[in-house]
């Protein structure tokens, strides 16, 4: 058993590298079967603590994976992470667990690459301007990922609380001390909107924290902030003004994606109006953008075995 | 992240802890809420591979774990065990992952003590003999835990394969050094059977093993081999004879044990003579042997949160 730690990923694991991993990852989910079964949700106090047990298994690379993610509300109050979590990988020949990799990078930067896979794919080749919406912890491996996969040479950064928005500004610039870009704090979701090729969405809000009146044509959004039935945080504007709307899986969307449910529900906008999962446009089955005046979106609440493929990718390279 | 690996387990953790453990266990889950979600099965081959996850959550100690067993029939080719476990360990208050323990050595003590746990409340106290039906890697265990409570000065050992008798006579002769007893090795179930005082029933079988006929009054039974629904290693008989029927959890037992599953749907015997749960008898809600004549008869299945509960108590060993 391998212990692999959060440095070990930041270390080993490049986001380039998770790029390829989730890429490929998509692009084996379309021709080869995978074994997901219902993730399993165990509560654990009246804050609302709980932990998900979230198994997967890709026969195809002959490993699976069971990533367990505990969200302790009141762990704020110690300035311990809300989130914590853990992956146990086992090869799948004789079903041996040959690794524990502590998963809070690693989920950090496939969260990203799912948006770096879809902006490859999706966003405007002469994209230029990012605007990141939310600047949380996953909002690093967004720009991380994006990035890797356009030449950037200016970020807008907006969140409700200011300092974080500073906070990330100063991690994006060492992590690129290179960099020719600039990074701009801004004092409204709508202003940023305004100003990006490529958008990043990536909050808790319940309600939306953007409209989509200020969405230009060509514009890409990458929408990771709501992962729950219940929470919208772009409207049905942007949502009616995207030309292809897309998203990891149907299924994950149809259950946890509330931008598109919520709509769905209030008959504002159809849940068959989707134009694609990721993995086809991956494979080449359904055509990515076709001009410069599309706007895209692409809605994502994560899919276990992109989990079981990049622990494994990280394992290997040990 | 602690990682304990089986010789860790074997080195630090006594049966002695282990009864203990499942004691104070079995005690706690009668007194406080324990949550044990359903487990989740996910198919890993058509030789019939596959991994079970099995969580559960005990407030009182402060701890969840999950055990993750992948069960593996093709590893016998490749001379690697079949079962291939491992437990991660949480703590509640933060949800902070403290632990990676290999769980085999772990699950052949704590298999142990529930036998351990039962025999000391059930069997006679001048119990001497020990009949042990099936010779497996689990029967170890067994021996380690009924030589805790009783004074045994013979054990028979039956096995299907006499090689394996062989080994775990070995095995257990090594084991205790300064002990007078004797151990024997014998042809046929029914005859050791007819020896014991104590039985240690521990096979795979489909159908009965022994017969009911020749269990003498006075003695105790610890059946443990049969884990499925579908699977009976004593008969009918064994279970009308019996004063007592325990199992560790009435949920457990009708759900997998297959030797008071099968009789009751044929209805050569009803579920309903379940006498007790052993948590009851533990804590004295339920009387445990009441004479020298009684034949008692524990049907276990095993029971998550003593995974738990053990797992706790070995890293807090570290």
């Amino acid at each position: 058993m391998l212990i692999i730690s959060e440095e070990d990923v930041l270390k080993n694991y490049s986001m380039k590298q998770c790029i390829e991993d989730v890429e490929r990852a998509f692009a084996l989910s379309k021709r080869s079967e995978i074994v997901i079964p219902f993730r399993t949700l165990m509560h654990q106090g009246e804050d609302g603590a709980h932990t998900l047990y979230m198994p997967s298994f890709v026969p195809e690379i002959n490993y699976s994976a069971v990533k367990i993610a505990s969200i302790f509300p009141g762990n704020e109050e110690y300035n311990i992470p809300r989130i914590q979590s853990t992956i146990v990988l086992s090869e799948s020949k004789t079903g041996q667990h040959v690794a524990n990799i502590a998963a809070s990078a690693l989920t950090m930067l496939r969260t990203g690459a799912i948006s770096g896979v879809a902006t490859k794919h999706m966003a405007r080749e002469d994209a230029r301007t990012l605007s990141v919406i939310g600047c949380g912890v996953q909002s690093f491996g967004q720009i991380l990922a994006i990035m890797e996969v356009r030449d950037i040479d200016k970020i807008y950064l907006y969140n409700r609380t200011k300092n974080k928005a500073f906070d990330l500004k100063e991690k994006v610039t060492k992590q690129y001390p290179n960099w020719n870009g600039e990074i701009l704090i801004v004092d409204s979701a709508n202003d940023a909107v305004s100003k990006a090729d490529i958008i990043v969405s990536s909050t808790s809000a319940n309600t939306p924290v953007f409209s989509g009146e200020y969405v230009n044509a060509g514009t890409h959004i990458n929408a990771i902030g709501s992962c729950e039935p219940t929470k919208q945080e772009y409207d049905v504007e942007t949502l009616k003004k995207a030309n292809k709307v897309i998203v990891d899986t149907l299924e994950g969307a149809k259950g946890e994606a509330g931008g598109l449910v919520i709509p769905n529900e209030k008959g504002e906008w159809s849940i068959e109006n989707i134009y694609s999962e990721l993995a086809d446009i991956v494979v080449g089955e359904k055509v990515g953008r076709e001009n410069k005046e599309e706007i895209t979106l692409l809605d994502s609440v994560g899919v276990g075995f992109l989990d079981t493929v990049c622990a494994a990718s990280i394992y290997e390279s040990f």
